[in-house]
This record gives structure tokens, C-alpha cells and sequence, in this order.
């Protein structure tokens, strides 16, 4: 595959990726949608059809990688470290123009994010936070425990990858990207409740740079301070998965 | 394949999916149905599950692409043009068949969709609106928005289906047909909450013209000004997605 | 395939296929379930699963079929009826059998499900209807739009299974007895809603005899009146899509 | 395959099985997860797709077993016990490192859960009960119903995967360990009611013994006296499925 091949593929597909992960997020979380508040299933699924909908489409030209995570694991495991530059520079593009692309879905649900007066007897309904659309946010904020969440639900990310999907080929099966989809499903339904699972640091830093850029009304703030976490964690999973792997298969 | 499988394929693809969809949008929407207020989640995968059976059942004639945006977007991708009117005649004709069906399914719920008088206090259970069980009704109404929101979720349903599933025969193998129904589940609950995601002109506008033509109980209005925006956006998606693929892969 | 065969493997299969549908239908609907009340998703899920695990046993054995109204359709298109008898006899066999596994796993909550008397303060909590567990009940009372809907609902089962699925050897595939399954879940969703989709015959007769013999704690009536239109609708059905077949495909 | 191999495959298997299995429980259990009180559609998917993770990830190894039942029914059927014991004893090391695991993701959540003070008005929240979170708890305690129901739903799983999964190998095929994920998903929604599931010694007593040893605040009683059932129940579940494969296939 040629780099530029490599480029285009990741950056189509993490920004389909992004742009149904956020795109769940904002289903479930902004006042006038059809989706607001259907729960915990839809964001899991929403997200692992994310995963398939762009591994799917980036497979043909650059086997669908789409996470900083699974490319550093399968480097750790193959020794080769040329491309993964390219890999990674396609994700963190993809990955903001996926959150715009949400953003654009969701443009009339973002700004009439303001607040609403009620009727005559002083209520009032706020703006709903929208940090959480774009990246994770800890339940605690807790930095040993968020990371060690992170490492711990990328390993079972990646490993699982590594010794059947993608070294396999990814690209050429209809059925792995399946698997690798529901996979996602489960790690969302199972390991996301304490911290939200990036399990990709593309996922979470790209939403959050946009998050950062775009005028939205009343969105509060982009947390810069754990931002390092959904970076960091996801790296040092991909990174445990390849040594695992290499050590036990 | 002849045009008289093409057509034959395409109507009965259409209305099958079109009998779920509008099912399932009944099944969550009318009073007496078991399944009542069972959620977003109940809907995206009803709709899913509705392209697997239409495709699965079409496949054999037509190749079920079941949705103008597909057709046009592979005629793009193609330059064959010369089929694409029989596919979008036997869609838009499938379209308003499957509706029909849906409501002889619900025909029960539909005939007792009338007002209900309380008990002695005075209260009163008033008929539930009928066409969002047949065509879409945004959240916001705001021309530009829904445009945009339509447009991007189409192009996330034709590109992917470009890149990996039609042009290496979506009618000759059930995983392809598998994941782009689990595609579309995504597709619902990641960018269906904005405007309930038409992507697909012969899915809003054949059932549009049957709840106009239907002598429905109180079936309200059929909201003819804002149907030009499911027909114009997932045609404009499917054309960019035609345009992204040739250009990129 | 033999006739002992073909009996055995329609035995088990259905039975596992009603162990699992009367088994969600009780687990959502009795006291002391951890899935009570879980939602119209959990038992459209749970059906299709049951055909899943029902049809992936069975297939080596008789093909997996389950379901008379799927083995007329074949016998309609085929024109092959001399097995058909085996088929239907293994079939009601299998669905009491069934039946009366469901109720096995359930035992205590059918034991428990008598009056409860409330604290000091005059309540009590009422034993549960228990022939919603076993057989399907129209939430309307309308014969001819019951009919209707079980005619439609088992025609979209049967049709795309004859245009795909058993034709190319639904015993040799796990991704067609998956495609079938999930196209049972799909019809749950979507054409459930009106009177529980008995789409089987075997399904809603083989129960109801079983609700009828065996000695539940307030099981309330059988309802044998309601009966036949879950054996004609479906049946009705089966043949239909097997015409429709034959002059379509 | 070597010993080696197999105990590793099963250990890292189990491991990941009982990760999101006790996961998914920890997280619509405990206070401060995203997906608290999500429901029981979220439990059975989170443990069908740790079964999908588990199993994909073990294959290459072990062929991915997972669950002493499923070792001693294919030992029935095949009559090769010799290798039995490695199995076992990966599938209970796993289920230990799986929860503790597990318990680590959950860290924080696990740490707070203690009794909160309300305001002013004398009301405080109990912590939950963590019991469930690693082991199965009955809703009727009542031995030989949760015996029946145990050995009932073990077949209902052990039977279909002899019947066309583990002995055509499911190590080698994606699209069989999906089916017999999708498979533990079914068993989850229709037969886990009663007593939650086990249907697999290794997942229950594995996890008990964490629950016994870590220093959980407030973890409460690790209800040893029912410990027995959900290893009798699934063992006799195996070989009762082993029995009828051999009898009937």
C-alpha cells in the first residue's frame, strides 16, 4: 500500500468512525433529538457500527486501522515501525474531521443547546454539557484508576486483534470487521462505565482539538487537564497487547 | 439482469423493507401494540434488520440495492447509466407497496387511533400522530440543517457500500448483505436523531404519497412542504459519495 | 435424510427454539426475573437467538427448519411433499417439548406466582397472566386483522428464506442460519407489535396444549378460541411466499 | 496442540470472558458507571461479546474453550479425556485473572462504593451489593429449581456447539465463534431469569474466590453455601449434552 493510499484510507475512515461515535453521543445527549436519553446500548452499539461502517469503507485501500493503539500494537508485534507515521497522521486528521462532520449533523441540535426560560413559574432548562460528545470524561476523576482503565480495555482491544483479525487480513474480510465491530460493542458495554472508553487516542484528542475550535453555543470546557489519559492509557495498551501477543502466541 | 428482474427484484426488496420500517415505526408509535415506547434502540435495528430481509430477498434478481441514493451512486462511480431507471422505478413503486402492507399489518391499532374519553375526570386519550410511521418529520425544522444532516448520513450509507460492498456483488454473499443492515443500525442510532434519516428518496417519499391517498383515522397532515429535503438529500449524498469514491479509492 | 433423522433433528430444534422464545417470554414477564420487564428489544432478541440455537443444532440433522409454515413454503416451491408429514410431526413434538423445558427453568417463579399480600396497608400484588409465556395474544381482538397480520409477517419470513436461504442449504452455512435469525429478530421488532408474532404454527399450538396440561399456579385460560388463527395465518402465509416465489424469482 | 499452548490460550481466554463479563455486571451495578442500570439487554450482550472476545483471542491457541462444560462435553463425545485436566485448569486460573481484572477497570467505582450521607434530611445511600458482580445470586433460592435451571440452559448451550461448532473447528472460523457468542447472548436473555446464567463452573467459581479474597469495601457475603450449584448444574449440563449428541447425531 502506498502512503498516500495509507493517508486517504485513515483519514476517510476514522473520520466515519468519529463522525457515528460522536454522532451517538450527540443522539443521546442534545434536547430535540429523536435518540436523547435511549441509553447505554445505543452508545455501544452506535460506536461499534462506527467501527464497522469506517473499517469497512478505509479496508481496500489501507486495511482499516483507524486507532493510534491497534497500529502501535501491530509494530510492536511485526517490528515494522516505517509507516507508522502515516497510519497515525491519517487517524488524528480523520478523527477531527469526523467530529466536524457530527457537528454538522447535529448543527441545528447544537444551537438551540441555550437556555430555555419555562413558563411562568421560574423554571428554567439549562444547556446540556458537550465535552462528553466529542471525548470521555471520567465518572471519578481519578488518574491512576482512568488510567489503568484505559490500558486495561485497549489490551483487550488490541490483543484480540492481533491474534486473529488484523495479521489475518483485516481488509479482506467481510467477517473480521464484523467481529472487530462487536468487539468494540462489547468493550463499551463492559469497560465503559467508569471512564467512557477512548481505547484510541485519536478518537478522544481530534474531537477534543475540535471541540476546542468550534464556536459551539454554551459548550463548556475541553478539560485539557485530562486529556493525556485517553492519549497515554490507549498507547500503553496497544503497546502491553503487542508484547503479550509476542510473548504468548 | 433483465429489467423485468431488475423491477420485480426491486419492488418486492423495497416493500419488504419498507413493511418493516414503517412496521417498527407503528410497533413503537400506536396505542395496543406490544411494542409501544420500546425506544430508539428498537427502531434503528427494526429498520436494519428491514434492508437485511428486502436485500437478502432481492439479491437474487435485482442485487437488492432497495434505495436511489445506492443506484445513483454506483451509476456515478460506473458512468452506467442505463439501467438506473428501472431500479428507481421499481423502488419508489416497492416503496408505496410495502407501506400499504405495513398498515394492513397495524390495521387494527390504525382503525382504533381515535379519541378516548377518560373516566369521570374529565380526561381524554388523544389519537397519536400517524406520518412519522410512514416518512420522516425533523426535530428542528430548519431547511439548510436538515439538508446537511441528510446529505452526510447518506454519504456515510453509499460510500462504504461503494468501497466494500455492491461492486463485489452485495447479492452473492449474506455477510456483505449482513453488514450493511448492521450499517444501517448505525446509521439510525448515530445520525437518525436530528431528522430520522431518510437516506433514501423512495423511503420517504413512496409511504408520503400512501398516508396522503390512505383514509387513515386522524392521520393529521402529510407535511408535503418539507418532503423535497428526504428526496434531494440522500440524492446529493448519494452523488458525493459517487464523486469521493471514484476521486479516492 | 432419513425420516428418523429428519423427526429427531425437528425435535430438538424446536424444542431449543421454544426453550428459548417461552423462556424470554417468561423471563420478562415474571416475578423474580432478573429480566422483568426488560423491554420489547430483550424478546425480539431472545427469539431470534432461540432460531439461532434451534436451527444451528438441527442442521446437521434435518436442515433445521422448525417452522411448518417454512417447511410448506418449500414443499410449495419444490413441489416435494412426501416428507412433509415427518417435518410438522417432529415440529409440534419439539414445541411442547420445549414448552415444558421453559417451564422447568422457570419452575420456581411459576411456583411463586400466587396473590401477595401487601403490609398493613390493604394491597396486594396479583399473580401474573401466564399464557403470554406459552402462546401469542392479539392485543386487539379482530379475527380478520389478525389474520391479516399473521399472513403478512410469516410471508416476509418465508419469502426471503426460500429466495436465499434453505434453497442454497441453510444446514451448510452459519452465516444463512445467522441472516435467518436475525431476520426473526427483525420481524419481532417490526410486525410483533399487534398480536406477538406467532409466524409458526407449531410455536403458538405445541404451548398452548402444554399451558393446558400442565398444573401452574394461576395460569388462567388457555384462550382456545383465539387458537386457530395462529396455525391458519401463518400457514396461509408459508403458502403464499411459496407462490409468490414460484412466479417471481 | 502442546499443553503449553492450551493452558495459555484458555487462561488468556477465560480471562478475557470473565473481563467483560464481570465487567458489564460491575458496570449497570456500581454507582459512578456511565451505564448504571442499563439493563438486562446490556448484561447478556456484554457476556456474549466476552465470549466473542475470549474465544476469538484464545482460538489460535487453544481453539478457545473457555468453560469447563463445554471441555467435558466435547471429552463425552469424543471420549479423549487426556487433555481435559489443562483445559480446566486454564479455564479456572483465567477466571481468577478475568475478575481481578475486571475489579481493577472498576477501581474507583469499587473504592466509593460506601454509605453516602444525604443532606439535611437524614436519607443516605447504601452501598450495593458486589456479590453479583463476580458470581451468580438466585432470585428464589430453592436448589433443585436452580439446579434444573442450570443444567437446562449448560445443554441448551453445549449441544449446539457440539453440534456444529467446536468439533468442525471453531478456532478456525470467525463466523462460528460469532454464532456461539450471539448464542450465549440468547441463553442471557431467555434462560438467565432465575439465577443468572452461570452455565459455566470455571465463570462462577473463579470470580467467587476473588470476591473472597480481595479487600472490597462493603463486598458483603461471597454466599458460599450456593457456590456448589452453578459448578453441579453446568458440569451435568456438559455431559447431558454430550449424551444426547451421541445418541442423537
Amino acid at each position: 500500500m502506498s502512503n498516500g493510499d495509507i493517508f486517504v484510507g485513515e483519514v476517510i475512515g476514522t473520520a466515519i468512525l468519529i463522525l457515528f461515535g460522536a454522532g451517538v453521543c450527540a443522539a443521546v445527549t442534545l434536547r430535540h433529538s429523536k435518540a436523547r436519553a435511549s441509553g447505554w446500548v445505543v452508545i455501544a452499539f452506535g460506536w461499534g457500527f462506527g467501527v464497522l461502517a469506517g473499517a469497512y469503507t478505509a479496508a481496500p485501500l489501507s486495511g482499516g486501522q483507524l486507532n493510534p493503539a491497534v497500529t502501535i500494537g501491530i509494530a510492536v508485534d511485526t517490528g515494522k515501525w516505517g509507516k507508522v507515521w502515516v497510519y497515525l497522521l491519517g487517524q488524528i486528521v480523520g478523527a477531527m474531521l469526523g467530529a466536524v462532520l457530527a457537528y454538522l449533523v447535529y448543527l441545528a441540535q447544537f444551537q438551540a443547546n441555550i437556555r430555555k426560560e419555562g413558563g411562568g413559574d421560574g423554571t428554567a432548562d439549562e444547556p446540556v454539557a458537550t465535552l462528553g460528545i466529542f471525548s470521555t470524561i471520567p465518572e471519578i476523576r481519578n488518574p491512576v484508576a482512568n488510567l489503568i482503565t484505559e490500558i486495561i480495555a485497549t489490551t483487550a482491544l488490541v490483543l484480540p486483534i492481533l491474534a486473529f483479525g488484523l495479521t489475518k487480513g483485516l481488509g479482506q474480510s467481510g467477517t473480521t470487521v464484523l467481529i472487530v465491530s462487536l468487539l468494540v460493542v462489547g468493550i463499551g458495554l463492559s469497560l465503559g462505565g467508569p471512564a467512557g472508553y477512548a481505547i484510541n487516542p485519536a478518537r478522544d484528542l481530534g474531537p477534543r482539538i475540535v471541540h476546542t475550535l468550534l464556536p459551539i453555543p454554551n459548550k463548556g470546557t475541553s478539560d485539557w487537564g485530562y486529556a493525556w489519559i485517553p492519549v497515554a492509557g490507549p498507547l500503553l495498551g496497544g503497546v502491553l497487547a503487542g508484547v503479550i501477543y509476542n510473548a504468548a502466541f
